[in-house]
């Protein structure tokens, strides 16, 4: 047994937030019930905090089996360690998991750049992409994870609520990956009867997708904030924004299947951002209450940042260099009602003069 | 200027409910704004009722350019003539646009078959299809127009609220043609920048999905009735759903481009179904209440027929005779709930072995 437990593969799961700790749990579950395929024990990096009441976060995790402060009122199992040294969590690894805000993607990476396994593979769930400041080239978060880590790296993007998913109610998710031996690992550790994932080597366009339907999603809210028709927002806005986000994503490479759009990453994380996420639901309120986002940031969502103006600020700037910004107004005027460069309803002004109809 | 007027196109659209009623006006509005290329009297059938207050529906429609029972609160513009006699309105048209309760359609052709011009043709506005007793073929409405009156035929439809046309609030349709001619006529009738078409060969899937539609819809109002998270129910169900419409359609016919089925015919027109149109308030409904089908559509849809229901039970026959129901577990769960051969939770429970997972 000693000898066998030795080549049983280790886990980690860098990130402990909402996500982070549901993905966790779900994984914590399933690697009991695999009998010894792997390594049972799952560490946790934990970025340190202290709570309100003077405890540190990872002492809680670890003895009340509980986040408290991201994931409260799900049980955590007992062989998922919070560890707060990240070179600690990560070093034996054989999967390493990243799920973490994608600000801090490049320093963790940096840090942990020699000192993993050699043949370690990473599957990162965290959603977006970059525009490189100087060639103005996409940049992927599983591209910095390979490049700086020298190793594989998946994704695995989806409508994935992370409450819903602790609760064990019914989901699925999308996993790119070109390693036929990673998806495997990846489907024994993560798939099952109510969390139900599939397969395509569309790596990059999963994350794409992912970040892409944030912007989407702001359209929605400021369409509900301007007070339009149900059918202007649930149909034409997610359709037409749809349609940008396929001809975008084909703009830095053509997919290896059409139906990789209508997967749990493309069309489905797509309406259920738009129809109650949290940039949906920002920028309603930046509609409806004329604040800031920077304000609305602070008073609604705890002072963390959305996701989906940085994203469209990322997008302009990638299409204003390819001199693009006609083809995608949609993508267009978000940023520049964000920036408040523009009034709200001019996109919807604009959308019978959408490219599609030409 | 007399003999320009004889070359001039007739317009006649048979039904005057509320979609009728509600493109009529939108046409009504357009044709004047043609500088007399079409007749700008449009003449519009419409079946006779007595109000409640003793007043002929035409009488009311002519006279207060309103049809208060359909479609209240919208000025229809005087140059479209409600007709009560079908053989009157249709007899003279070049274009003849089909707005009528499906049920009626085989009747309404055959009284007019001997009865219109040679060159004219049609373009349907009716949603859904048949399956044929007898042979177990799929029939669309489309096609009983085209044989029993021996002219082509196009369909249209989409993700349209006929309340938010009439206020000319911003929406899309998809247009089924396979003739350039016809097309560009079209375009010329009904295209606007606050109603926008776009143009696909694909006549018979337009008119599919717009009938598979409700049966999805449908899924969404039991899961909601059910309590489901939002995932499941925005993401899962909606995705699954479009998934079998897809592959439904491919079973009678390869589309012409995989754009089809992202078009306003296909995911808008799902989309906006799924989470307020009335199969999905039937379904929810049903579920919550456990009252009969048949006792909803009387209590809350004023006696009209919810189009799920019957849908469903045409496609179960027609999987069924082809022995593949097992791929198409959402639509089969959905007629077996509707007949209450099962419980509606069983469909959830089916889920995670929807076939898009093995």
């Amino acid at each position: 047994m000693a000898s066998s437990s030795l080549a049983k593969k280790k886990i980690a799961v860098v990130g402990s937030g909402n996500w982070g700790s549901a993905i966790a749990c779900h994984i914590g579950d399933k690697v009991r019930q695999l009998n010894g395929q792997y390594h049972e024990q799952i560490l946790m990096w934990c970025k340190e905090e202290i709570l309100d009441d003077g405890r540190k976060l990872t002492e809680v995790i670890n003895q009340q089996h509980e986040n408290i402060k991201y994931l409260p009122d799900r049980k955590i199992p007992e062989n998922i360690i919070a560890i707060p040294d990240l070179d600690i969590a990560v070093k034996d690894a054989d999967i390493i998991i990243f799920v973490i805000p994608h600000q801090y993607v490049k320093n963790v990476c940096e840090q942990l750049k020699n000192n993993i396994k050699k043949d370690a593979f990473a599957l990162t769930l965290i959603k977006g992409f970059y525009v490189d400041e100087q060639t103005k080239e996409l940049t992927f978060v599983s591209q910095i994870i390979k490049n700086t880590l020298n190793i594989p790296c998946a994704s695995m993007m989806g409508a994935n609520i992370a409450n819903e998913v602790a609760k064990k109610i019914f989901c699925e998710a999308t996993v790119g990956c070109r390693d036929d031996k990673h998806s495997e690992i990846i489907r024994q550790l993560i798939d099952t009867p109510v969390f139900r994932l599939r397969f395509f080597p569309d790596i990059e366009i999963i994350e794409m997708l992912g970040g892409l339907k944030n912007i989407v999603s702001m359209l929605a809210g400021f369409a509900e904030g301007l007070d339009t028709g149900f059918n202007t927002r649930a149909a034409v806005i997610l359709r037409l924004g749809f349609v940008e986000m396929i001809n975008f994503c084909r703009l830095y490479k053509k997919e290896s299947t059409p139906d990789i759009y209508l997967q749990s990453c493309g069309i489905a994380d797509l309406i259920a951002s738009s129809l109650g996420g949290r940039n949906y639901r920002g920028a309603k309120t930046m509609v409806q209450t004329k604040d800031s986002l920077a304000y609305i940031e602070k008073k609604d969502f705890n002072g963390q940042s959305l996701q989906g103006p940085s994203t469209a600020k990322e997008v302009y700037r990638y299409l204003h260099a390819q001199n693009l910004l006609d083809r995608f107004p949609l993508f267009r005027d978000t940023h520049l009602i964000c920036e408040s460069i523009i009034k709200p309803h001019v996109f919807l002004d604009n959308l019978g003069n959408h490219p599609e109809f030409h």
